[in-house]
Parts: structure tokens; C-alpha cells; sequence
């Protein structure tokens, strides 16, 4: 088992990394304070892995809510029967949640325990290779609201992160594909030397190798703790983990939540930003065609979806969270391993850029 | 005009008390980050100090959402008006919310500046005696769930407390008594001076005398500011701020929200805490009648309504926040301006005392 710590002063936490941890008792005590659980899933995962945790917890007053599973449902409607259970069974103060599936299992239990009795408790296990790298650390939760992605939620950190990779044997691959771009994401803004191995390795990453996916989520919780402790409410350098996000969010806003995978959206999100960073002069043609080549050996799409035309995009990164004072800004590279955001680019580029992704 | 500070770290923020604040924009605007600002009020304060503030803030992209008056609509639906009034406006996380109005309003806003984009800065300007002697400072937020009062929301901090004293002038009498019913509760918690002296100018107080009723409110948020600053998120002290407030809160859910105000439900609450306390051995029969007379004093019912058994209550106050680990735990008085949390009292005594209150 290997362990990390995202140090964030007094609400530091741990994450474990290693197989079958989901039933290691002794890694969940020491993270709940009372003597209520409340274990949050979704309707894909519960079948596989609901009984093997209810089971560790044994002795707690264990509450399980199965949500049903997909972006679509990560609303405030989905996010009631949460509260719901928790008041049924009349969770106080002291209760903990935890979080048990993927991305959108994870924000929104952390949204749900920052909000029930002003805040309690929450531990993530995230069972999908992207909550795994990805959406389980660094406190972001929420909920999408109709007119955009995340757009309400909270900063609230888990008080502990274990990360069982056995889960991963029953990922779909396709959704291995979609937690690649995320691990691929780090190299691409912060490690050029891992984007090198991660093009070494890719095939047995895949296949999900055991000791190249444990070394390959390590190294990107590694990287995420790291710029996360710098900046933790995202005032400036955190802004880069979001890579090719401003341009996915918008595919997956304008194909409907769910239809798109997170990851294959970001998967063709960052190559519209390495286009752009190309097209500014900031990186080369190899640079550019290294970047696109990874994305597309991960089994990711490289463009957006046929159908989406540059003013789709226009209208839905207008909403984007990185928007300020009406000027959009983006998430660009300077070189492989640096990333920048910024909102000093020349409209007509970002809008070749959209005219290039669908000639 | 009177400055307090609530000392918080980074997190600190003053307190402005005077009359006439409403249209000194030199007050606002050091705490507008960016060029938004969204007012959110009720359709009772609106027709009355929207157009001042309105004015105050010219220069600034300025939304205006006005929210149906009242406990009643403290709920997700109504929170959802702030949400789709932002999106539509384009608000980025620079906005500023600004909450005018009373209790239900300030924390409605702050709780959508907590969600919104995952936290955006906010003011409250109270409107009513109760909302600018209490619930404006401390950074309670949230809303109701029809199992329980403030069930779901978040502690966040607003930037500045504005409190323009001449917005009382419009309050009808049966608020001022409601925003009395706080004011008497920091003398019984923690100040029998200034119990004294509320005694000695009750009537002067009912009337809205200005120079009274400015000290009674100063007083009020120094000692809110103290305890708030000693134990931000209720870990410990800042649960004294609650006496009469279980009692209070059952009173509201039975009766249904906004039936009873709230300060008439915590006048009521407070005189069942006096009584419980009286039972208890801990504060004599002197003291118990000096508390149920400055609650009649000021307007306030000294006893729940009729129709509300000690079955209701048992039942109501099952989901306080306040219970920990299944025990009900209650905020009581060792003596005048001494209050204590416990969970030590014989439940036979709080039988009694709700048997009482209903013979």
C-alpha cells in the first residue's frame, strides 16, 4: 500500500493506494468520529462493491443510499434523497459520509456532507480509474445545474482518500480510456518526464497492469496534492488541472450530460488546446502531434462531436467557471509539462481553433 | 456610526451599525471584488428599500432577484431563483450577493454565495431587528428541509455587515418583539447587566427610541461576535446562542414555518429553558420569574400554543442538530447569564417541563 498526504494545514488527509482496501476496517476507523455511516453509491456500483464495504463497517449504524448512475442525475433532485436517508435515519453532526463509485458518486456526497447540518464528515473511495486519479482528491464537490457544469457545490475536503484498485477490474474499458485523459492530463501540464512513460506504457496501463495503474495513479494524485496545497479554492495555479476542460465541458453540456464520457470529452477538449497553444506560437508541431498521439493511443476521441459547431462552443464556455469580469480564460500550454492560464489570446485564434475541430 | 469586528483570521469582517447606511456606497464598495453585484430580497422589503440600494450601487452590473416573503419559502425551490437570476446574468465568481432583508433572506443568500460556483463573496444588510441583532452576523447559513429547520446549509462568512437602522422604522411591531426575543437571550446567556438594563428600557426599546435601540443592537452583535469568534463552526460555546431555540424550532415545524415568528417561538422556548433549568435545581424561582417577565415585556408568548402536546415536541426536537450519538442535548441556565450545553438532565424533568407548558 503506498500513502500520500494532501497537506492542507488542518484539514491535511491521507490517501491509500493498494489492492483490496475496501476491506481494510482498520483504514476507515480512524476517519469516523461517531457512530453513524452513511454509505452514498450509485446503482452500478452497489451490486459489486455495496456488501464488501457494508460488511467492513460492521458495528456502525450503516445507512446505504443507491443513487441512480450518470451525469444526468448529478442534481439537486438526486442529491435530496441523500438528505433524505440521512434524515430518516436521523444522522446527526458526527456522521460520516462515504463515497462509494465514481466521479459523480464522489462530488456529490462531498456536496451533501458540506451542506447536511452545515457540514459533516466525508471519505472518498473512489472506484473508477477517473475518480480514482482525479475527482476524489482536492475537496471539489457539487452539482450540475441545466446552464452549466458544477455551477453550484462547494470546497470541502474529504477527511480521508483510499483508493482500492481491485475496483478497477470491473471497469469498463472504455472507462479506463476516459480515466486515462486525466493521468495523461499531468503530464501534459506538469510532467513531461511521466507523459514519457505514460507513452511507454500505455498498452499495459490498459490492460490494467497492476503495478504500472498503481504507478500511474501515485504519481497523478502526487502531482494533484501538490498543486491542490499550493492553491486550494483554485485563486490562481489550480486552474490548470483544468486542461482541455473549459473546451469539454462544453461537449458534454451540449450532448447532453452523460453521453460523452468526462474523460473523452477532456480527451478531445485537450487537444483543442494543444491546437490552440500551437496556433499561438507557444508549442511546436511535435510538441502538438506528441500530444494528440497520446490521446488517441488511450483509445480517446481527438475531436469533438460532429455535430458541434463553433458557436456551440462559444455559447457554452461563456458560462464557464473561469470566466471573470466577462473575459473568458483558458487552460494552454506553453510547452509539454507547462501550463498556463490566461485570457491574453487573439479571439480570431481561438475561433480557428473552433473552426478547425469540425472543418 | 458604530464599528465592531468578528475576529476570524482571514476570515474576519466588521460590523457597521447607524442610520442612513443604506445609501453610503463608500461602505460597499471596498467589499465588491468585481464589477457584479446581485441583490437578493423579499417582495415585503423590496417595494421599500430596493430602489435606495439600487442607487447606492450605480456603476455596477446590478441583478435584482426578489424572493416570496417568509420561512415558508426557505426551501431549494426558492434558493433556485438566486441560481437561474446568476446564470442568466452571466454572474462570475467575482460577483458580490447582497442579502436585503431579514433572517430568511440573509440566509438564503449566504448559503447560494456558498454554493454558487463553489463560493462567492456576499454582504448582508439586515432589515429587521432580529436579522441585524443576530442571524446577520456569524455566518449561519441555509434552509429548511420538512424534516427540520436549517437542515441543509453551510457556515460561510460574509465580507461585511451593513446595518442601516432606519430600515426599522418600516417594521411592523410584532418583529420588533420577535427581534426583542434575541436581544433578551444574550442577557440571559452571558450578560445579567445588560438583562438590567433591557429591564429598565423595555418600553423605550418596543418604541424604537434610537439611541436605545442602536446600544441594544451594538451590545446584541458584540457578544454574538465573541462567542462566534471563540467557536466558529458550534463546536463547543457557540451552542449557548441556542437557548430556547429547540423548544423554539419544534414550536415552528408544528405549527408549520411562518405561522409563529421565530423570536416568538424562541420567547416561548426560552421561558420552557428557564423552566427546565428551575426544575433542575439550577436557578431559583426569582430568577425563572425575572426571565418569563422581560419575555412578556416585550410582547413575546410566554408559552407554546395549545394545540402542541409533549408528544410533539419529543418528536420535533428528535432531529435537532444538536443531538449527538441519539442523545437530545440542551442549552440551559446555571444561572442569569450563564447558559451551559448539556446532555445531562433527567428525562423525567423534561417531561415535566413539557407537561407544564401544556397542563
Amino acid at each position: 500500500m503506498q500513502q500520500l498526504t494532501v497537506e492542507l494545514g488542518e484539514r491535511s488527509y491521507p490517501i491509500f493506494i493498494g489492492s483490496g482496501l475496501l476491506e481494510q476496517r482498520e483504514l476507515f476507523v480512524p476517519f469516523i468520529a461517531g457512530k453513524q455511516v452513511c454509505i452514498v453509491t450509485d446503482d452500478t456500483v452497489a451490486p459489486l462493491y455495496l456488501d464488501a464495504l457494508f460488511h467492513t463497517l460492521e458495528g456502525y449504524q450503516v445507512t446505504c443510499v443507491v443513487l441512480p448512475t450518470g451525469e444526468a442525475y448529478k442534481n439537486w433532485a438526486t442529491l435530496q434523497q441523500i438528505f433524505d436517508a440521512l434524515l430518516a435515519s436521523r444522522h446527526d453532526r458526527r456522521t460520516t459520509l462515504i463515497a462509494l463509485g465514481g466521479g459523480v458518486v464522489g462530488d456529490m456526497t462531498g456536496f451533501a456532507a458540506s451542506c447536511y447540518q452545515r457540514g459533516v464528515d466525508f471519505i472518498q473511495v473512489p472506484t473508477t480509474l477517473l475518480s480514482q486519479v482525479d475527482s476524489s482528491v482536492g475537496g471539489k464537490t457539487g452539482i450540475n445545474h441545466p446552464a452549466g457544469k458544477n455551477m453550484l457545490g462547494a470546497f470541502y475536503q474529504p477527511r480521508a482518500v483510499i483508493i482500492d484498485t481491485a475496483s478497477l477490474r470491473t471497469l469498463p474499458s472504455r472507462e479506463v480510456s476516459a480515466g486515462l485523459a486525466e493521468v495523461i492530463k499531468y503530464g501534459l501540464i506538469r510532467d513531461e518526464a511521466f507523459l514519457g512513460w505514460l507513452e511507454a506504457n500505455m498498452q499495459g496501463l490498459r490492460n490494467l497492469d497492476h503495478d504500472l495503474i498503481t504507478q500511474a495513479i501515485a504519481r497523478s494524485c502526487a502531482i494533484k496534492a501538490d498543486v491542490v496545497a499550493a492553491d486550494e479554492r483554485e485563486g490562481g495555479v489550480r486552474a490548470i488541472l483544468n486542461l482541455g476542460h473549459t473546451f469539454g465541458h462544453a461537449i458534454e453540456a451540449q450532448q447532453g450530460y452523460g453521453q460523452w464520457l468526462h474523460g473523452e470529452a477532456v480527451g478531445a477538449g485537450m487537444v483543442m488546446a494543444l491546437d490552440m497553444s500551437r496556433r499561438l506560437g507557444w508549442i511546436d508541431d511535435a510538441s502538438f502531434e506528441r500530444g494528440v498521439g497520446i490521446v488517441r493511443e488511450a483509445g480517446l476521441p481527438v475531436r469533438p462531436p460532429d455535430s458541434m459547431t463553433s458557436a456551440d462552443f462559444i455559447r457554452l464556455m461563456a458560462v464557464d467557471k473561469k470566466v471573470l469580469d466577462g473575459q473568458l480564460r483558458l487552460v494552454l500550454l506553453r510547452a509539454i509539462g507547462k501550463a498556463v492560464i490566461t485570457a491574453e489570446f487573439d479571439t480570431e485564434i481561438l475561433q480557428a481553433t473552433l473552426a478547425q475541430s469540425n472543418p
